[in-house]
């Protein structure tokens, strides 16, 4: 069920309008602090999620000295009034849709060009926003070029390349099974709870906030070390941050380089990006490859569409295809289904390489994060969505009936 | 007197042979943290002011979107053999003395074009170094550009802009003594006494971390508001970095927007920058204006070799003439000789809108932060040096002997 303590909707709670961080110094009560947690406590995060590295450590994921990779702009101008029938059957603009996601920003692109680009709030073209789970995505991503070049052996035990996590729930799992999420572990992800693992996670990386005297482990590789096993490897999809935390160590040892390095080396300097990107850290320097990852909506777009093209984009080959062909392909549905709380927004999904294959009509795949970050490629239409959003609900079950048909709708509309 | 304590040397102390952060995650001794001060102590420091944005919160200065400026190359090989007579009379190769300085990247630029540029240690040409006091000199040639434009008035009183800081040292001081350093202002600049008041600012603005139960002041701004008055304004020089925050405040207020925004438009943008540079900011987003920027060597060259060319750079006049020559002319010297302890290495000198103008017969003047951080202009020998190091000694009066000599031996050089 849907939580049904009440918000303000977008406008009341617009982050400029509330005059959040405004002033020299801003005023108490419109002052947003890490210490406090205010920085991830509803409205303030609708300032807080473009404004990520004031709040805590980061590195730089460097955009290189190449060229910049334009986009070509072919804006329609109709598109707001365009109709999303949303899953409970109310039919709203997606100027409306947009409003009730909390949308920061939103790029379309059609064949490659924007079509649409707008920002609310505290977004803007230049301002990078923080994309939380979608890091999972250019996480997996990476992990899946490092496969298909030979240097990482997914069908390898975790401990073959990270031996400390032997007595952890990763101490008898594969490195295929961390990349699709089917590793049975003891990390609960419900943010509703905030007895939850993933509190425990993100504590002992600094990403919220502990009580003063915390004993708990200080940094991301101290407390993965010690997560227990919970059920079976291999044989339902289980959504766990963890576990992209683990692949990110994984991709570490593979490489030898940081996983900003690793982004940048690979991906990053390729795209022609417009701005360098930066990651979250723990106080040890280690990145949050599960959700650390602020770029700005471009650039997000830019990785998007070179998915899209199956690898391809800025006049080179960012990719194989096969790394492209493997994500698309997806992964045994039946492990999806098996998790349930997903199935009823994304009937016969799968999840591939820290990707949500859809295995819609469209083929259309996802990269996904809390709070309505998402990008969205729609192959049969040729489109690509990224945005980015402050929703006060974390989860994505409770977006998804509202942002789904936004991506549906825009599709079919594009298709023609 | 030089601390007599026993460092390693430059060799001995190179952080990448000595394995700092290195591994993933970095065995605990090699790791470097915020919370124990280890990011602030020798040889730590010679990784840790290369990565300065793993150790607390930032914000960017925005490079914006317009094209690099190119510097032409004209390298010369053979200065590395250059003579460099130390102030105690030692005669050393230039390389050597670069060595002694504990060096981590030098620049320099001779009628415009780079003639030599190295990089040590931790140190790249895309790796952001933290620029400590030389920062001042960028925050007060904004002060002067804004009082060029007639919307800062130096002779008004500081309370005109903050009267937040009525009851404090600057509630009787004007713009221009803070520009100029002359308040009389009970606030230790003594780095070798833990006691200092620059400590307890650099903790309220959470730039080393604060005790367990800490009780003082938790921002930048609610330090400076409490600092008494010490002596009289307007009478001498007196190196405070509190002076720096406080015209932060007044740029801040004058301007309407932040510093980094600041920065970024009237000065990093037109500069074609290589890279978006970022300042330190406490944990209410203020900016640390009196030693938080962090950029690359060779921005830092650009905006020197800006100064030079008297505000005209990457083909367009940044900032007025008028701007430059009210720095070059620089202050009262009797002001500064009566500081007393800077006299020694930079007789004549004076400080004027936070640049040190030595007043020597090649009419240099110089931007300077703690551990050998600097931008050294010289007029006469067409000459910028842009330096980064990690001496383990702080105050620049014990490198002045060794650094000062290498500028003018250079300038020499240059002049032929």
């Amino acid at each position: 069920m849907e939580p049904t303590q009440s918000y303000p909707d977008a406008a009341h709670s617009d982050p400029v309008r509330m005059g959040w961080m405004q002033g020299s110094p801003p005023p108490p009560d419109k002052t947003i602090l890490y210490e406090d947690g205010s920085f991830l406590r509803f409205p303030q995060t609708r300032w807080s999620y473009s404004h990520m590295r004031q709040f805590g450590p980061t590195v730089e994921v460097q955009r290189g000295a190449g060229p910049l990779a334009v986009f070509p702009r072919n804006e329609q101008t109709d598109l707001d009034a365009l109709t999303v029938t949303l899953r409970d059957g109310r039919r709203v603009t997606w100027q409306d849709a947009l409003e009730l996601g909390y949308t920061d920003g939103v790029v379309v692109l059609h064949r490659g060009a924007i079509v649409y680009e707008r920002y609310f709030g505290a977004g803007g073209e230049h301002r990078a926003h923080i994309a939380f789970s979608v890091t999972k995505s250019l996480v997996g991503t990476l992990a899946a070029l490092l496969a298909d070049e030979r240097l990482l052996d997914t069908a390898a035990p975790v401990t073959h390349y990270v031996p400390e996590l032997a007595r952890s729930a990763w101490g008898d799992a594969s490195v295929r099974q961390v990349m699709d999420m089917t590793v049975g572990v003891d990390c609960s992800e419900d943010y509703t709870d905030p007895g939850a693992g993933v509190y425990d996670m993100l504590r002992a990386a600094g990403a919220i906030p502990a009580p003063p005297g915390f004993a708990g482990p200080h940094t991301l590789c101290d407390y993965l070390r010690h997560v227990p096993k919970l059920g079976a490897h291999g044989e339902a999809f289980a959504y766990r941050t963890v576990n992209t935390e683990v692949l990110g160590w994984i991709l570490r040892r593979v490489s030898g380089v940081s996983l900003a390095q690793l982004l940048s080396e690979r991906i990053w300097q390729k795209l022609g990006a417009e701005h360098d990107a930066y990651l979250s850290v723990d106080r040890a320097g280690t990145e949050l490859g599960g959700s650390g990852l602020s770029a700005t909506l471009r650039d997000l777009a830019r990785f998007g569409e070179m998915i899209r093209q199956k690898g391809t984009f800025n006049g080179r080959q960012i990719l194989p295809h096969t790394v492209v062909d493997d994500i698309e392909r997806g992964a045994d549905a039946g492990h999806f289904a098996r998790a349930k709380i997903y199935s009823h927004n994304l009937p016969r999904a799968s999840y591939r390489n820290m990707w949500w294959v859809t295995h819609n009509a469209h083929g259309a795949f996802t990269a996904r994060g809390v709070h309505g970050q998402a990008i969205w490629i729609d192959p049969k239409a040729e489109m690509v969505v990224a945005r980015f959003g402050s929703h006060h609900l974390a989860a994505n079950i409770y977006l998804d009936p509202t942002l789904l048909p936004m991506y549906e709708a825009m599709a079919e509309h594009l298709l023609g």
